[in-house]
């Protein structure tokens, strides 16, 4: 019989099919086109294809916009937010609007044209990862943004639209919408309770041993108790961080190592499938919210969203995370 | 510039690309596979293939689950929920669930392989919506369900997993997260300003006359100001109605002219994309939401979603509706 979960953070419900859960080989994977390299913008060697580096990591202080990076950090040539101009909110009759002002930058994750996180050194891992942190304490200081955004789209299923590994920064001008919900929720627990919603989740995750894919002295990685999509994994800090951005050296290093595996579990688990993932955290200099907790949020994107789960918010998740879990702890990496 | 733009109801900001807007024929359209109609389910002379018909509009009072029917309405084979059983919702520990009880249904639009609404007489397209009603009411009885959602499926890029064209029916146990957004927001505009905010939007748009699509004495359809997908339409009753089951003989007559006309001009206009449509109507027996107004949204399905929608909430919509009304508009049909 099919199960209705409840997300405890904002209140969505979910319908678990446990009657016939979906398996890895039910979800058709489309395989990966490498597009030739020497048409690729980020390819090494081919800097000045971009606009001009943001920022890089670099060897023996190489110039920029040339060779010699581990990453690097261009403006996104197609941005959905412009970076110049003041923010005009106003107002159309009962309409509210607002120009575009915003960042939008790419985080060119590795020289390697068709390497991803899986296939990364651990200590090439960290460099990405400890870039999140440089660009948003650098965009946090810009007065007009309150909100950073740091996503990945892996492959076309999930977005992708060049081949060579990236993730993407949008600093936004307003807190999004799901971000709030998040907030509110887990803030209406805190009052609640005294407590973060996301410490008795991953408390209660360790406990029941039931969902966890991977553990480090400081963070988890599982299958959450109510997923909005097949095989979605969470990695989270086991102690209480607001975020991201307040992460040490030393996780970064169990954050990376962490990262990886769990990567590299669904790659062979599902066999290589399209991805998002999507950092969850606090707001610009928001420190006063006990109950939000950072965390990253992995969806492999197997199963196209219908009108249901648009109309509704509802989801239909074929595979339980119970059935998930065993797929991602079985495979051989 | 990109805009950014706020939904008045639920507080969703959208950035509306119009720097180099998408047009028409900037989404590649997936062309629409016809199965084999002598294995359809759904076919004329196959009604043994699903399972006992639910309800049917037949002519001179043929029997059931045989031909002689212009809608068609059975169990779905593989439901998201089931019919049976006593709601049962509980906890494990912090988690809060339910067993899956609900109705899972599809109106089989047509006894036609191949045809959509916009191939259907004007009489067909009624029957199809009256039957919606018909559904409706019946379900309202059970007093486990709290809300009852209609949606379709329109090839295979918006979730049909069957060509012939059909419409699904779910009754849930709870009023789904979207929906209450919905309310929510509403209500507060109400209580702020003693009106309902989607006739006020209305109102507006009537009085701006710059993104219908089309009206008639009960009805208009239009691109709504802040979209969450290009070409996204919506229609709704030009005066205060609460719940799509309160619609009259005339209304039907006159939504099934709008909805075919406003089916038919993103059919010319975007190649006959692939598309959800989703009505949104109250919660069954709140008759105490004056802020509420039911409504149908129609969403071609034409780009994929990537990770900054699913984290944000904060969608990014290629073509502004201004844009997409000319298509609309200037389409010949």
């Amino acid at each position: 019989m099919p199960e209705l979960r409840r997300d405890p953070i904002v209140g969505r419900w979910v319908i678990i099919d446990d009657t016939d859960p979906k398996k890895p080989e039910d979800f058709p994977v489309e395989p990966h086109r490498y597009d030739d390299p020497s048409h690729c913008p980020f390819c090494y060697g081919n800097e000045q294809m971009t606009p001009p580096e943001i920022s890089a990591f670099r060897f023996d202080k190489t110039p920029p916009n040339g060779p010699g990076w581990q990453v690097r950090v261009v403006p996104n040539k197609f941005p959905a937010l412009q970076i110049e101009g003041e923010l005009d909110r106003r107002g159309i009759g009962m309409l509210d609007l607002s120009n575009g002002i915003g960042a939008h930058e790419v985080i060119v994750e590795t020289p390697y044209h068709n390497k991803d996180v899986p296939d990364l050194e651990l200590a090439e891992v960290e460099k990405i990862l400890e870039m999140y942190v440089v660009r948003s304490k650098d965009l946090e200081k810009d007065k007009r943004f309150k909100y950073i955004m740091i996503f990945k789209n892996y492959g076309a299923a999930a977005g992708a639209t060049l081949d060579h590994n990236h993730s993407q920064l949008i600093a936004l001008p307003m807190v999004p919408k799901n971000v709030l919900e998040e907030i509110t929720g887990s803030m209406a627990y805190y009052e609640f309770k005294e407590r973060c919603i996301f410490c008795d989740i991953i408390r209660q995750e360790i406990q029941e041993k039931e969902r966890i894919i991977a553990q480090n002295n400081s963070f988890i990685s599982f299958c959450p108790f109510v997923p909005r999509f097949p095989f979605e994994m969470w990695i989270a800090p086991k102690s209480h961080k607001l975020s991201y951005c307040d992460i040490s050296k030393e996780e970064i290093t169990e954050f990376a190592g962490i990262l990886k595996e769990s990567l590299t579990r669904m790659r062979v688990a599902l066999n290589d499938p399209s991805y998002n993932f999507i950092i969850h955290t606090s707001p610009i200099n928001e420190t006063d919210k006990p109950g939000y907790h950072w965390h990253i949020e992995i969806m492999p994107r197997l199963s196209r969203i219908a009108g249901f789960e648009w109309g509704t918010g509802f989801y239909a998740v074929p595979t339980p995370p119970e059935v998930a879990i065993k797929y991602l702890r079985n495979a051989k990496i």
